[in-house]
């Protein structure tokens, strides 16, 4: 079995953590990671803060495999994740050449002010992340991959991204409904996972069509087999299950 | 100035981290604690390992006045965060007797199987967060709020135990649309944040009905006629901006 390749999220920004935005980068994020078989393991959300991002990107940069940062790399005074990155690797932050050659071409003289020039601050060493459609480019420097807050934008950087990262083996899953209460199962449920340590688990209540607690069951592991010995036993308990719901 | 009153939230649970479920629970937080005068200040989500859930319990809890956590307080095997809890603060753990009480009203004594009586499992010193509508109470230890994932049930632990929670001075917000690009406005807005240093001033770009890129800008401040100078100084900016759009 290979290596398992680990992931954390850095989401940088006070309108997340004020509510103002809600969040809808993390669940994009963790679906794909998971889908190229990158184990995401930890997030964290901080404000626009350099002495907290650096905290939290140096937590999770040295534990982790990988780092994907959003938000914080607009035109404004609280776009300041490049240069925390740069001040986290201690590597030197400037103007890219290639980007402001880009932002000449898009933008008259008069329009590439001080503020968007900004957006071409990057760290010495990184590599850009970009395409005709990204206006302000993110970058990926060492393991940590700096990308937008915006959705749609994120979303085209990490297309742009993953070919280049390493993955693991993919993590396979499996879910069934139980059409049981959490709690009728969660006993036998208990050995089933105690028996079949290489596979994970989990137990999600929810209320189903006729507005009874319901669960879904989901059975994970690297190994195809192992969660087919996991599910078979999950759908054997379940048959054999004597309930009134 | 009163004092500041400050949070954290830890989300707990393998299937945010997965994708499998996208968190609800973080925005709605966010949202409330702005709400009655409590600062978030940071949010971390880790998966249903106790040594991850300790150590960041312990990271968040020693930092902030507050800390709400969602998650893991069912009745399955993956349902750890109660005894992790206990761990992290160093007391006992066992079945809190009204708790168990009110079970016996509800489920007779088939139904009340070992995996149910775990929901009863309460860290010594808590106080429990519950209600007639509540089944698995959630609790308050120390200065942690522990409550359910499930969005509907958390919501409801919030509205219980907020009475209860020392607030700051709420952090008053008010927001203008630019009819702008960022890019076009960076500039002057750094030096209005720099000019107004009791207020934060946030910027959010958007694309607005017409499909042209605007901004939301927002300020942010404890001081009414601090917010409301750094308000005036923004608004006479944007009165004064020469662009096209």
């Amino acid at each position: 079995m290979s290596d398992i390749v680990t992931a954390g999220i850095l989401v940088i920004g006070d309108e997340i953590l004020s509510g103002r935005t809600k969040d809808k980068n993390i669940g994009f994020i963790a679906e794909y990671l998971t889908n190229i078989g990158i184990d995401l393991k930890e997030v964290r959300i901080v404000s626009d803060d350099e002495a907290d991002i650096i905290a939290a990107l140096d937590a999770l940069r040295h534990r982790y495999s990988y780092v994907f940062t959003t938000g914080g790399i607009g035109p404004t005074h609280d776009d300041i994740t490049a240069d925390s990155v740069a001040k986290a690797f201690g590597v030197d932050i400037d103007h890219h050449p290639e980007v402001v050659a880009r932002f000449r071409e898009r933008w008259s003289e008069q329009d590439l002010n001080e503020a968007r020039l900004r957006m071409a601050r990057i760290p010495d060493g990184a590599e850009l992340i970009q395409s005709a459609t990204i206006l302000a480019p993110g970058f990926k420097i060492g393991n940590v991959i700096v990308m937008a807050g915006v959705p749609s934008i994120m979303q085209a950087m990490m297309d742009i991204v993953s070919p280049k990262l390493k993955s693991g083996v993919r993590m396979l899953s499996e879910s069934v409904r139980a059409n049981a209460r959490e709690g009728d199962i969660g006993s036998p449920l208990r050995a089933i996972a105690a028996a079949h340590p290489d596979t994970i688990i989990g137990s999600y209540p929810f209320m189903d069509e006729e507005q009874k607690p319901n669960t879904n069951l989901v059975v994970r592991s690297r190994d195809p087999e192992k969660l087919a010995a996991a599910m078979g036993a999950v759908k054997e308990m379940l048959a054999g299950l004597n309930i009134t719901r």
